[in-house]
Protein backbone atom coordinates (compact mmCIF):
# COMPACT_ATOMS: atom_id res chain seq x y z
CA UNK A 1 0.00 0.00 0.00
CA UNK A 2 2.96 2.28 0.90
CA UNK A 3 4.32 1.59 -2.67
CA UNK A 4 0.66 2.61 -4.22
CA UNK A 5 0.54 5.91 -2.52
CA UNK A 6 4.30 7.07 -3.32
CA UNK A 7 3.71 5.82 -6.91
CA UNK A 8 0.42 8.42 -6.75
CA UNK A 9 2.03 11.14 -5.33
CA UNK A 10 5.27 10.92 -7.56
CA UNK A 11 2.66 10.82 -10.70
CA UNK A 12 0.64 13.95 -9.70
CA UNK A 13 3.46 15.46 -8.60
CA UNK A 14 5.42 15.31 -11.74
CA UNK A 15 2.01 16.37 -13.40
CA UNK A 16 1.76 19.51 -11.47
CA UNK A 17 5.51 20.48 -12.18
CA UNK A 18 4.25 19.90 -16.06
CA UNK A 19 1.29 22.01 -16.15
CA UNK A 20 3.35 24.90 -14.23
CA UNK A 21 5.90 24.59 -16.76
CA UNK A 22 3.53 24.34 -19.81
CA UNK A 23 2.11 27.22 -18.64
CA UNK A 24 4.63 29.43 -17.88
CA UNK A 25 6.25 28.26 -21.17
CA UNK A 26 3.54 28.24 -23.62
CA UNK A 27 3.52 30.84 -26.22
CA UNK A 28 -0.23 30.99 -26.11
CA UNK A 29 0.89 33.30 -22.97
CA UNK A 30 3.14 35.61 -24.59
CA UNK A 31 2.52 37.98 -26.88
CA UNK A 32 4.73 40.78 -28.32
CA UNK A 33 4.00 44.18 -28.45
CA UNK A 34 5.45 47.05 -30.04
CA UNK A 35 6.44 50.13 -28.08
CA UNK A 36 5.84 53.87 -29.02
CA UNK A 37 7.38 56.49 -26.69
CA UNK A 38 5.21 59.63 -26.66
CA UNK A 39 7.28 63.08 -26.07
CA UNK A 40 5.30 65.09 -24.23
CA UNK A 41 2.28 67.06 -26.20
CA UNK A 42 -1.21 68.59 -26.58
CA UNK A 43 -4.08 68.21 -27.40
CA UNK A 44 -6.13 71.72 -28.12
CA UNK A 45 -9.60 72.55 -28.49
CA UNK A 46 -10.68 74.48 -31.80
CA UNK A 47 -11.52 77.62 -29.28
CA UNK A 48 -8.07 77.47 -27.68
CA UNK A 49 -6.65 76.58 -31.43
CA UNK A 50 -7.85 80.39 -32.06
CA UNK A 51 -7.05 81.54 -29.26
CA UNK A 52 -3.17 80.85 -28.90
CA UNK A 53 -2.79 81.03 -33.43
CA UNK A 54 -5.78 83.71 -34.36
CA UNK A 55 -9.64 83.38 -35.39
CA UNK A 56 -10.19 81.05 -37.84
CA UNK A 57 -6.24 79.59 -38.27
CA UNK A 58 -5.87 75.99 -39.21
CA UNK A 59 -3.55 73.58 -37.96
CA UNK A 60 -1.15 71.80 -40.97
CA UNK A 61 -0.46 68.26 -40.48
CA UNK A 62 3.56 67.61 -40.46
CA UNK A 63 2.65 63.64 -40.87
CA UNK A 64 0.39 60.85 -39.36
CA UNK A 65 0.59 58.81 -36.27
CA UNK A 66 -0.05 55.35 -35.85
CA UNK A 67 -3.24 55.14 -34.48
CA UNK A 68 -5.87 56.07 -37.56
CA UNK A 69 -7.05 59.67 -37.56
CA UNK A 70 -4.26 60.72 -35.46
CA UNK A 71 -1.69 62.75 -36.82
CA UNK A 72 0.90 65.49 -35.58
CA UNK A 73 0.94 69.00 -36.65
CA UNK A 74 3.48 71.60 -37.90
CA UNK A 75 2.65 73.88 -35.14
CA UNK A 76 3.73 74.17 -31.79
CA UNK A 77 2.87 76.00 -28.41
CA UNK A 78 5.08 76.92 -25.11
CA UNK A 79 3.90 75.55 -21.94
CA UNK A 80 4.35 77.44 -18.55
CA UNK A 81 3.49 77.11 -14.73
CA UNK A 82 3.83 79.84 -12.30
CA UNK A 83 5.01 78.70 -8.76
CA UNK A 84 5.88 80.84 -6.02
CA UNK A 85 5.80 83.59 -8.58
CA UNK A 86 8.47 81.94 -10.62
CA UNK A 87 7.57 81.63 -14.54
CA UNK A 88 8.85 78.31 -15.98
CA UNK A 89 8.32 77.33 -19.66
CA UNK A 90 8.93 74.37 -21.94
CA UNK A 91 8.76 75.18 -25.73
CA UNK A 92 7.94 73.48 -28.70
CA UNK A 93 5.62 71.35 -27.43
CA UNK A 94 4.24 69.51 -30.16
CA UNK A 95 0.39 69.80 -30.85
CA UNK A 96 -1.50 66.09 -32.06
CA UNK A 97 -4.72 66.70 -33.99
CA UNK A 98 -7.50 66.10 -34.81
CA UNK A 99 -9.30 68.90 -32.44
CA UNK A 100 -10.44 67.80 -29.04
CA UNK A 101 -13.39 69.25 -27.28
CA UNK A 102 -11.64 70.17 -24.37
CA UNK A 103 -7.64 71.09 -24.38
CA UNK A 104 -4.92 68.75 -22.37
CA UNK A 105 -0.91 68.56 -21.93
CA UNK A 106 0.60 65.33 -21.57
CA UNK A 107 4.43 65.51 -19.94
CA UNK A 108 6.54 63.32 -18.17
CA UNK A 109 7.28 63.14 -14.14
CA UNK A 110 10.94 64.86 -15.23
CA UNK A 111 9.20 68.18 -16.58
CA UNK A 112 6.58 68.55 -13.74
CA UNK A 113 9.53 68.41 -11.55
CA UNK A 114 10.97 70.92 -13.88
CA UNK A 115 7.67 72.96 -13.54
CA UNK A 116 7.05 72.20 -10.08
CA UNK A 117 3.59 71.29 -10.73
CA UNK A 118 2.01 67.71 -9.51
CA UNK A 119 -0.26 66.48 -12.41
CA UNK A 120 -2.38 63.26 -11.52
CA UNK A 121 -1.19 59.83 -13.61
CA UNK A 122 -4.36 59.80 -15.70
CA UNK A 123 -5.87 57.86 -19.50
CA UNK A 124 -6.43 60.74 -21.76
CA UNK A 125 -9.65 62.37 -21.77
CA UNK A 126 -9.92 62.23 -17.41
CA UNK A 127 -9.03 65.33 -16.39
CA UNK A 128 -11.06 66.18 -13.73
CA UNK A 129 -8.57 67.07 -10.90
CA UNK A 130 -5.78 67.36 -13.22
CA UNK A 131 -3.01 70.37 -13.23
CA UNK A 132 -3.41 73.60 -14.29
CA UNK A 133 -1.51 74.95 -16.80
CA UNK A 134 -0.66 77.69 -19.24
CA UNK A 135 -0.76 77.74 -22.86
CA UNK A 136 1.51 79.97 -25.14
CA UNK A 137 1.36 80.81 -28.63
CA UNK A 138 2.20 83.39 -31.07
CA UNK A 139 -1.10 84.86 -30.63
CA UNK A 140 -2.62 84.68 -27.38
CA UNK A 141 -2.24 82.35 -24.49
CA UNK A 142 -4.78 80.37 -22.58
CA UNK A 143 -5.01 79.77 -18.90
CA UNK A 144 -5.97 76.14 -18.49
CA UNK A 145 -7.67 75.53 -15.03
CA UNK A 146 -7.04 72.24 -15.60
CA UNK A 147 -5.91 69.60 -18.31
CA UNK A 148 -2.25 68.70 -17.13
CA UNK A 149 -1.48 64.96 -17.08
CA UNK A 150 1.21 62.13 -16.54
CA UNK A 151 -0.66 60.20 -19.34
CA UNK A 152 -1.18 56.62 -17.63
CA UNK A 153 0.87 53.78 -19.30
CA UNK A 154 -1.49 52.10 -21.95
CA UNK A 155 -2.03 49.28 -24.67
CA UNK A 156 -3.29 50.12 -28.48
CA UNK A 157 -5.46 46.98 -29.31
CA UNK A 158 -7.74 46.15 -31.96
CA UNK A 159 -10.77 44.33 -31.60
CA UNK A 160 -8.92 41.53 -33.12
CA UNK A 161 -5.67 41.56 -31.60
CA UNK A 162 -7.81 41.70 -27.70
CA UNK A 163 -9.28 38.73 -28.83
CA UNK A 164 -6.32 36.93 -29.78
CA UNK A 165 -4.74 37.92 -26.26
CA UNK A 166 -8.12 37.13 -24.26
CA UNK A 167 -7.95 40.77 -23.19
CA UNK A 168 -11.09 43.38 -22.66
CA UNK A 169 -11.45 46.47 -22.68
CA UNK A 170 -10.42 48.47 -19.79
CA UNK A 171 -7.74 45.86 -18.44
CA UNK A 172 -4.97 46.11 -16.52
CA UNK A 173 -2.06 43.86 -17.29
CA UNK A 174 2.02 43.91 -16.87
CA UNK A 175 4.15 44.34 -19.68
CA UNK A 176 7.86 42.89 -19.78
CA UNK A 177 10.83 44.68 -21.03
CA UNK A 178 14.59 43.27 -22.04
CA UNK A 179 17.74 44.64 -22.15
CA UNK A 180 20.78 46.27 -19.93
CA UNK A 181 17.67 47.89 -17.70
CA UNK A 182 15.49 45.23 -18.03
CA UNK A 183 12.30 44.80 -15.79
CA UNK A 184 7.99 44.74 -15.61
CA UNK A 185 5.60 48.32 -16.13
CA UNK A 186 2.73 47.54 -14.52
CA UNK A 187 -0.69 49.34 -14.33
CA UNK A 188 -0.51 49.63 -18.41
CA UNK A 189 -4.43 50.45 -19.37
CA UNK A 190 -5.85 48.22 -22.22
CA UNK A 191 -7.96 50.22 -25.41
CA UNK A 192 -9.98 48.00 -27.46
CA UNK A 193 -11.41 49.72 -30.52
CA UNK A 194 -11.77 48.27 -33.89
CA UNK A 195 -9.65 51.65 -35.39
CA UNK A 196 -6.57 50.94 -32.88
CA UNK A 197 -3.15 49.70 -34.42
CA UNK A 198 -1.24 47.23 -31.44
CA UNK A 199 0.89 49.52 -29.77
CA UNK A 200 2.13 50.16 -26.11
CA UNK A 201 2.36 54.10 -25.26
CA UNK A 202 4.94 54.79 -22.72
CA UNK A 203 6.59 58.24 -21.82
CA UNK A 204 9.59 59.38 -21.91
CA UNK A 205 10.76 58.91 -18.43
CA UNK A 206 9.67 55.01 -18.88
CA UNK A 207 11.44 55.04 -22.45
CA UNK A 208 14.92 56.56 -20.67
CA UNK A 209 14.56 54.22 -17.46
CA UNK A 210 14.27 51.07 -20.31
CA UNK A 211 16.07 52.36 -22.46
CA UNK A 212 13.64 51.87 -25.15
CA UNK A 213 12.68 53.36 -28.49
CA UNK A 214 9.66 53.74 -30.40
CA UNK A 215 9.50 50.53 -32.36
CA UNK A 216 11.20 48.17 -30.09
CA UNK A 217 9.21 45.62 -28.37
CA UNK A 218 7.50 44.53 -24.68
CA UNK A 219 6.10 40.74 -23.98
CA UNK A 220 2.51 41.30 -22.70
CA UNK A 221 2.55 39.12 -19.35
CA UNK A 222 -0.68 37.64 -18.84
CA UNK B 1 -9.79 1.92 -5.39
CA UNK B 2 -11.20 4.77 -7.37
CA UNK B 3 -12.42 7.04 -5.29
CA UNK B 4 -9.19 6.13 -2.51
CA UNK B 5 -6.85 7.74 -5.54
CA UNK B 6 -9.58 10.62 -5.83
CA UNK B 7 -8.88 11.66 -2.38
CA UNK B 8 -5.07 11.04 -2.20
CA UNK B 9 -4.90 12.79 -5.51
CA UNK B 10 -6.30 16.42 -3.85
CA UNK B 11 -4.98 16.18 -0.49
CA UNK B 12 -1.99 15.74 -3.13
CA UNK B 13 -3.33 18.79 -4.74
CA UNK B 14 -4.07 20.77 -1.59
CA UNK B 15 -0.68 19.96 -0.02
CA UNK B 16 1.35 21.76 -3.38
CA UNK B 17 -1.28 24.38 -3.64
CA UNK B 18 -0.55 25.11 0.11
CA UNK B 19 3.27 25.13 -0.15
CA UNK B 20 3.29 27.71 -3.06
CA UNK B 21 1.22 30.02 -1.11
CA UNK B 22 3.33 29.80 1.85
CA UNK B 23 6.47 30.21 -0.11
CA UNK B 24 5.03 33.20 -1.80
CA UNK B 25 3.47 34.84 1.06
CA UNK B 26 6.54 33.99 3.26
CA UNK B 27 8.29 36.91 4.92
CA UNK B 28 11.51 35.56 4.43
CA UNK B 29 11.40 35.65 0.91
CA UNK B 30 10.10 39.59 1.35
CA UNK B 31 12.84 42.59 2.63
CA UNK B 32 12.06 46.41 1.92
CA UNK B 33 15.38 48.68 0.93
CA UNK B 34 15.07 52.42 0.87
CA UNK B 35 15.62 54.30 -2.17
CA UNK B 36 18.22 56.85 -2.81
CA UNK B 37 17.38 58.34 -6.08
CA UNK B 38 21.05 59.37 -7.67
CA UNK B 39 21.01 62.91 -9.41
CA UNK B 40 23.54 62.95 -12.36
CA UNK B 41 26.93 64.11 -10.69
CA UNK B 42 31.05 63.51 -11.15
CA UNK B 43 33.71 62.41 -9.24
CA UNK B 44 36.94 64.07 -9.68
CA UNK B 45 40.48 63.35 -9.81
CA UNK B 46 42.61 65.75 -7.71
CA UNK B 47 44.73 66.57 -11.24
CA UNK B 48 41.16 67.13 -12.41
CA UNK B 49 40.57 69.45 -9.53
CA UNK B 50 42.97 71.59 -9.50
CA UNK B 51 42.89 72.28 -13.45
CA UNK B 52 39.00 73.01 -13.26
CA UNK B 53 39.44 74.81 -9.67
CA UNK B 54 43.59 76.17 -9.62
CA UNK B 55 46.31 74.87 -8.23
CA UNK B 56 46.28 73.89 -4.52
CA UNK B 57 42.21 74.15 -4.64
CA UNK B 58 40.60 72.66 -1.83
CA UNK B 59 37.10 71.70 -2.51
CA UNK B 60 34.59 72.17 0.48
CA UNK B 61 31.74 69.80 1.83
CA UNK B 62 28.25 70.81 1.94
CA UNK B 63 27.00 67.62 3.66
CA UNK B 64 27.32 64.32 3.90
CA UNK B 65 25.25 61.33 1.81
CA UNK B 66 24.37 58.30 3.54
CA UNK B 67 27.19 56.37 2.39
CA UNK B 68 30.26 55.98 4.68
CA UNK B 69 32.89 58.88 3.56
CA UNK B 70 30.85 60.18 1.01
CA UNK B 71 29.84 63.32 0.94
CA UNK B 72 28.16 66.14 -1.54
CA UNK B 73 31.02 69.40 -2.22
CA UNK B 74 29.24 73.07 -3.10
CA UNK B 75 31.44 73.16 -5.88
CA UNK B 76 29.74 72.14 -9.06
CA UNK B 77 31.12 71.97 -12.60
CA UNK B 78 29.69 72.39 -16.40
CA UNK B 79 29.84 69.21 -18.68
CA UNK B 80 29.67 69.61 -22.53
CA UNK B 81 29.01 67.27 -25.42
CA UNK B 82 30.59 68.22 -28.79
CA UNK B 83 28.87 66.48 -31.24
CA UNK B 84 28.34 67.35 -35.57
CA UNK B 85 30.26 70.86 -34.71
CA UNK B 86 27.49 71.84 -32.05
CA UNK B 87 28.44 72.27 -28.11
CA UNK B 88 25.40 71.35 -25.61
CA UNK B 89 26.23 71.85 -22.06
CA UNK B 90 24.57 70.89 -18.57
CA UNK B 91 25.20 73.20 -15.74
CA UNK B 92 25.37 73.00 -12.16
CA UNK B 93 26.48 68.96 -11.51
CA UNK B 94 27.03 68.46 -8.07
CA UNK B 95 31.04 67.13 -7.10
CA UNK B 96 30.91 64.01 -4.99
CA UNK B 97 33.77 63.31 -2.65
CA UNK B 98 36.03 61.80 -1.45
CA UNK B 99 38.61 62.11 -5.07
CA UNK B 100 39.33 59.53 -6.89
CA UNK B 101 42.20 57.92 -9.16
CA UNK B 102 40.06 58.48 -12.23
CA UNK B 103 37.33 61.45 -13.48
CA UNK B 104 33.82 60.10 -13.53
CA UNK B 105 30.57 61.31 -14.87
CA UNK B 106 27.06 59.88 -14.00
CA UNK B 107 24.12 60.93 -15.84
CA UNK B 108 20.75 59.86 -16.74
CA UNK B 109 19.75 58.58 -20.36
CA UNK B 110 17.63 61.49 -20.71
CA UNK B 111 20.72 63.43 -19.89
CA UNK B 112 22.37 61.67 -22.54
CA UNK B 113 20.06 62.41 -25.21
CA UNK B 114 20.22 65.73 -24.75
CA UNK B 115 24.04 65.78 -25.25
CA UNK B 116 23.28 63.52 -27.87
CA UNK B 117 25.99 60.97 -26.37
CA UNK B 118 25.29 57.04 -25.86
CA UNK B 119 26.87 56.29 -22.54
CA UNK B 120 27.51 52.87 -21.39
CA UNK B 121 25.68 51.43 -18.06
CA UNK B 122 28.18 51.08 -15.89
CA UNK B 123 29.17 50.32 -12.57
CA UNK B 124 30.72 52.95 -10.91
CA UNK B 125 34.78 53.13 -11.83
CA UNK B 126 34.05 50.53 -14.95
CA UNK B 127 35.17 53.35 -17.57
CA UNK B 128 36.91 51.41 -19.72
CA UNK B 129 35.29 51.81 -22.96
CA UNK B 130 32.53 54.51 -21.52
CA UNK B 131 31.79 58.18 -23.22
CA UNK B 132 33.85 60.67 -23.99
CA UNK B 133 33.21 64.33 -22.16
CA UNK B 134 34.17 67.91 -21.34
CA UNK B 135 34.12 68.97 -17.69
CA UNK B 136 34.11 72.68 -17.23
CA UNK B 137 35.15 74.92 -14.36
CA UNK B 138 35.68 78.05 -13.57
CA UNK B 139 39.27 78.15 -14.03
CA UNK B 140 40.30 75.46 -16.87
CA UNK B 141 38.48 72.69 -18.53
CA UNK B 142 39.36 68.88 -19.21
CA UNK B 143 38.64 66.85 -22.33
CA UNK B 144 37.99 63.35 -20.72
CA UNK B 145 38.63 60.69 -23.02
CA UNK B 146 36.29 58.36 -21.34
CA UNK B 147 34.65 58.51 -17.62
CA UNK B 148 30.44 59.10 -18.67
CA UNK B 149 28.66 56.26 -17.73
CA UNK B 150 24.82 56.16 -17.14
CA UNK B 151 25.44 53.99 -13.44
CA UNK B 152 24.32 50.67 -13.06
CA UNK B 153 20.95 50.19 -11.13
CA UNK B 154 22.59 48.94 -7.62
CA UNK B 155 21.97 48.07 -3.94
CA UNK B 156 24.17 48.75 -1.15
CA UNK B 157 24.25 46.26 1.53
CA UNK B 158 26.10 45.85 4.90
CA UNK B 159 27.52 42.15 5.36
CA UNK B 160 25.11 41.85 8.03
CA UNK B 161 22.37 42.82 5.93
CA UNK B 162 23.67 40.46 2.95
CA UNK B 163 23.44 37.83 5.12
CA UNK B 164 19.97 38.30 6.51
CA UNK B 165 18.64 38.49 2.93
CA UNK B 166 21.19 35.52 1.79
CA UNK B 167 22.81 37.70 -0.91
CA UNK B 168 26.09 37.51 -1.82
CA UNK B 169 28.24 41.04 -3.77
CA UNK B 170 27.89 40.89 -7.58
CA UNK B 171 24.23 39.22 -7.11
CA UNK B 172 22.21 40.17 -9.80
CA UNK B 173 18.17 40.91 -8.23
CA UNK B 174 15.53 42.45 -9.41
CA UNK B 175 13.24 44.63 -6.94
CA UNK B 176 9.47 45.32 -6.75
CA UNK B 177 8.25 49.03 -6.69
CA UNK B 178 4.31 49.66 -5.54
CA UNK B 179 2.30 52.66 -6.51
CA UNK B 180 0.27 54.49 -9.53
CA UNK B 181 3.38 53.66 -11.90
CA UNK B 182 4.42 50.52 -10.16
CA UNK B 183 7.10 47.95 -11.71
CA UNK B 184 9.80 45.47 -11.38
CA UNK B 185 13.13 46.85 -11.96
CA UNK B 186 15.44 44.28 -13.21
CA UNK B 187 19.60 43.83 -13.12
CA UNK B 188 20.23 45.31 -9.80
CA UNK B 189 23.85 44.34 -8.88
CA UNK B 190 24.33 44.09 -5.39
CA UNK B 191 27.33 45.47 -3.87
CA UNK B 192 28.00 44.24 0.02
CA UNK B 193 30.83 45.72 2.22
CA UNK B 194 31.36 46.31 5.98
CA UNK B 195 30.84 50.06 5.68
CA UNK B 196 28.02 50.35 3.45
CA UNK B 197 24.36 51.21 4.81
CA UNK B 198 21.64 49.54 2.98
CA UNK B 199 20.32 51.82 0.07
CA UNK B 200 19.03 51.39 -3.46
CA UNK B 201 20.60 53.18 -5.72
CA UNK B 202 18.59 54.30 -8.78
CA UNK B 203 18.90 57.28 -11.00
CA UNK B 204 16.18 60.16 -12.11
CA UNK B 205 15.41 58.65 -14.76
CA UNK B 206 14.16 55.38 -12.48
CA UNK B 207 13.37 57.67 -9.69
CA UNK B 208 11.01 59.72 -12.31
CA UNK B 209 9.20 56.41 -14.19
CA UNK B 210 8.11 54.70 -11.12
CA UNK B 211 7.58 58.17 -8.85
CA UNK B 212 9.61 57.70 -6.76
CA UNK B 213 11.58 59.41 -4.26
CA UNK B 214 14.34 59.12 -2.08
CA UNK B 215 13.24 57.56 1.30
CA UNK B 216 10.19 55.67 -0.43
CA UNK B 217 10.95 51.87 -0.77
CA UNK B 218 11.60 49.18 -2.45
CA UNK B 219 11.16 45.24 -2.40
CA UNK B 220 14.01 42.71 -2.88
CA UNK B 221 12.60 39.78 -4.91
CA UNK B 222 14.39 36.67 -4.40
Amino acid sequence: MKSEYDKIIKSVAAEVVENIVNMIDSDNYRFAVPIGISNRHVHLSSKDVEILFGKGYELSKMKDLKQTGQYACKETVTIASNIDGKERLIENIRILGPMRSESQVEISATDSRYLKINPPVRSSGDLEGSSAIKLIGPRGSVDLKKGCIIATRHLHLSTLDAEKMGIVHGQIIQVKIDGIKPGVLGNVYCKVNDSYVLELHLDNDDGNAFLVKSGDYAEVLL
